[in-house]
């Protein structure tokens, strides 16, 4: 009966090979995670995709503190005079501004820009508050919402608004910046790979591909399980740009006035969706347990004739004594059936499922169901903490692997345009080739095949570019979202 | 030479008696819990502030999630049309809010508001998700920036953005409502009390000064140190206001359709400015324990001669040993004298100061100064724990009784009109007095006195307004912020 519940049940939900673009947001929507909103391209996070990003957002948080950085708040409106000041960053960005323009029934002396991105309202208080050597580093991270307006939205990939962190620091050298805005690439990838269970590529973009006002831009670059690649991240060495339009200057030991070296650096909502894409199945989300909002749900298999009672107890306490151990979650509902419940907590992507009924009881055990493998196990009730406990790691691990393994079966090498181009027009993935370092060959490669540049790798391999035959590094090309 | 540098120090901040609202401000930027920003009337939130209102709301988060609630987002942006769906609510907020009417180079075909406050986009995403009695109660709250085009801005108490969380909440019947609404009122209390120190009164608002679209606006009243009364939080029963414009209903047990009942409640960063003015003195901020970012600062005596060395390895090894007692940082600077620090560190309101010195470490003591009372005692070293522990406790509950003295000392009964004008005009402070219920009184007494009525309180007291002589209930009366 579960077999044939679950079928009814998924039947909501696009299959995932049948059309992955409907089964992605199927998923959203079924599970619960966000919803359209009557604001065009913006989405309503509900409490259960927001308890995630919750979750994600506290990890992230302790390791942006624990390298030095504090948070801050800074306006969300941005003059217009203060966001065209510095040239690449204003043309990059005016085409997604949105424009406060009236405040009540007045209109605005000079129109406001919501933030797409922060560098100018922040470097404009930092030429306030840097004077000296002394003042330097400054490492300052912020949470918070940034507009940007987007032809064609999907939920967590591209919205209008979302929500991310931003980190604005200044540096006394160029080697201090440099260092850390590697250091930030590198507690990305740590986070995202072993909380997320996502793996990344990580390199540099291409001139064209850098953030509009960056001297360099790296990059995280996940593969979702589409084929697609999505970056998941970014950190900019900004290098004096913006210090040069806003005047940030400090002495430097030696009494010079000097201009200040800055980096940003960012993650956003965007990587709910990377979640989704890289671990979900057909019968929906899969959530690592690092950040799952709920890691067991307990179904309590009610029996007739009265067994209940013995039951709810029962539930009760193995809910009270595995508190510490877990996030857990009974679900006590009456209106739904057992197989039904099994199939949505299955959709929402819980980790663990422990069942248990009369007959269980009798036995002094549960059931315990794995949602990456659909393992089913009997444990006794007195072994339940441990094995939960080394469960949810063994899952944590076997997402990553399992995203590993696909990632590296789906990078593959190509030594000419004619490999490339198969590749990219059929089974999709990364392909590891070289590249001439010139933006007509990579222009070109894009318009012949829609695959960009996503990073060039920091290894030092160099070969023929697949276009021009020049020699060149080794970078990755891929679709992206 | 600490007296003198402290007056040298001190200079730079108004006294408190002197001028209090000019206190007020050179408070918050010597301490650098904020600064002006670019756009007019809006603030940067620098980390020490930050790290504050982190503290605050991640106290206030807790317990707004041991109720029930969950947490979710909703859009920054309301469309015109759904703002102004319900009557009361536009009109209290069109005059503050602004407008986004430009994306990029495209003019929109609706204006956007910047959220003023989300009751109207949350209710159209309720009348969605809402069903049946078993979809209640829906009990949601959001951490999120919003903006109120204000004329007059003073950092913290009013600013044109501002950062809150707002519940937002369905009930079945109007009863689960109030209680929702009462409960809420009573959480706050218990955070605003117990953990900034801030005592307050609670009651009803008058229907004048309720929330645009409220049935009923409670609100928590609580006394600055120069007898204005502020608003530290309020929170409304919405009655079937907004269910009914937005359609919010759902099918109840008797198998009929009904609009549902509402709540919201909100507290935003104005709170840090009710601390900063409960709580500072002369020297500067007073936090209390409980929230401040910094609870112990250690202040390194450098000796001459080479004893540098020693102090520096103690003074780790206590910082080290107090890691899971308190919050607690070391001033290593070597460009500032010792007294500089004692009153920077004063100056930015941290409870426990530690000074070590090489003579300390000879007797295995240091000095411990409280910032509430200047006191300072010898500690032995062995001992520190323990009494910082209790210490900091001291301090969190010796300020909450001095607020709540100085707000009873500050409460006043008048029985008639002069009394009431003569307090106002003078102490300032609460007055208690009873009031006829009607708005032509309220309104009258505002004018003559520039004072309002704060709150109804709950108690059954009722007397003679002390401007018609007709019966009603006891309120209390002040100047506000």
């Amino acid at each position: 009966m579960a077999t044939e519940k679950r079928n009814n049940f998924v039947k909501a939900i696009t299959g995932k090979s049948v059309d992955f673009r409907r089964w992605y947001t199927d998923v959203i929507f079924a599970a619960q995670l966000a919803d359209y909103s009557p604001v065009k391209g913006c989405m309503v996070i509900r409490p259960y995709g927001y308890a995630l990003w919750e979750n994600m957002k506290m990890l992230l948080d302790v390791k942006i503190k624990e390298t030095g950085h504090e948070n801050a708040y800074f306006p969300l409106f941005v003059p217009e005079s203060l966001l065209a000041k510095e040239a690449e960053h204003i043309e990059g960005f005016a085409p997604e501004v949105a424009w406060v323009t009236h405040a009540g029934e007045e209109k605005l002396e000079e129109r406001l820009a919501i933030r797409p991105t922060s560098e100018a309202i922040i470097g404009s208080m930092y030429a306030k508050w840097i004077d000296s050597w002394r003042d330097l580093p400054v490492l300052i991270n912020q949470w918070a919402n940034v507009v940007r307006w987007e032809k064609v939205t999907r939920p967590f990939l591209r919205t209008t608004e979302f929500l991310w962190q931003e980190g604005h620091t200044v540096h006394r050298t160029e080697d201090d910046a440099e260092e850390e805005t590697l250091k930030m690439l590198n507690v990305y990838k740590d986070f995202i790979e072993n909380n997320l269970a996502v793996p990344v590529y990580i390199g540099k973009k291409t001139e064209r591909e850098k953030f509009a006002g960056a001297l360099r831009t790296y990059t995280l670059e996940a593969l979702m399980s589409d084929g697609k690649a999505l970056q998941a991240g970014t950190s900019h060495n900004l290098g004096q740009h913006f210090a040069k339009v806003f005047d940030i200057t400090f002495q430097d030991m030696d009494g010079k006035r000097k201009f200040a070296w800055q980096t940003s650096w960012g993650v956003s909502t965007r990587l709910v969706g990377a979640l989704i894409m890289t671990h979900g199945d057909d019968s929906g989300l899969i959530l690592p347990p690092k950040v799952a909002p709920i890691q067991t749900i307990i179904v309590p298999i009610l029996g007739k004739n009265g067994s209940d009672c013995v039951v709810e107890k029962k539930v009760s306490e193995i809910k009270k004594m595995l508190a510490d151990t877990c996030r857990v979650k009974v679900d006590w509902r009456r209106e739904h059936r057992v197989g039904w419940k099994f199939n949505e907590w299955e959709l929402r992507g819980v980790p663990l499922r422990i069942e248990i009924g009369p007959k269980d009881i009798q036995k002094n055990q549960v059931v315990l169901v794995r949602r990456d493998t659909h393992e089913k196990e009997f444990i006794p009730i007195n072994k339940l903490k441990s094995i939960i406990t080394k469960t949810l790691t063994d899952i944590q691990t076997n997402l990553l692997e399992r995203a590993v393994n696909f990632r590296d079966e789906n990078t593959r090498e190509a030594s000419n345009f004619e490999e490339l181009a198969s590749v990219i027009d059929g089974k999709q993935g990364f392909v590891k080739a070289f590249w001439c370092g010139s933006e007509d060959c990579e222009v070109e490669i894009k318009e012949e095949t829609m695959a960009t540049i996503r990073c060039v790798p920091f290894g030092k391999e160099r070969g023929k570019c697949v276009l021009c035959g020049k020699t060149g590094p080794m970078v990755y090309f891929a679709k992206a979202y």
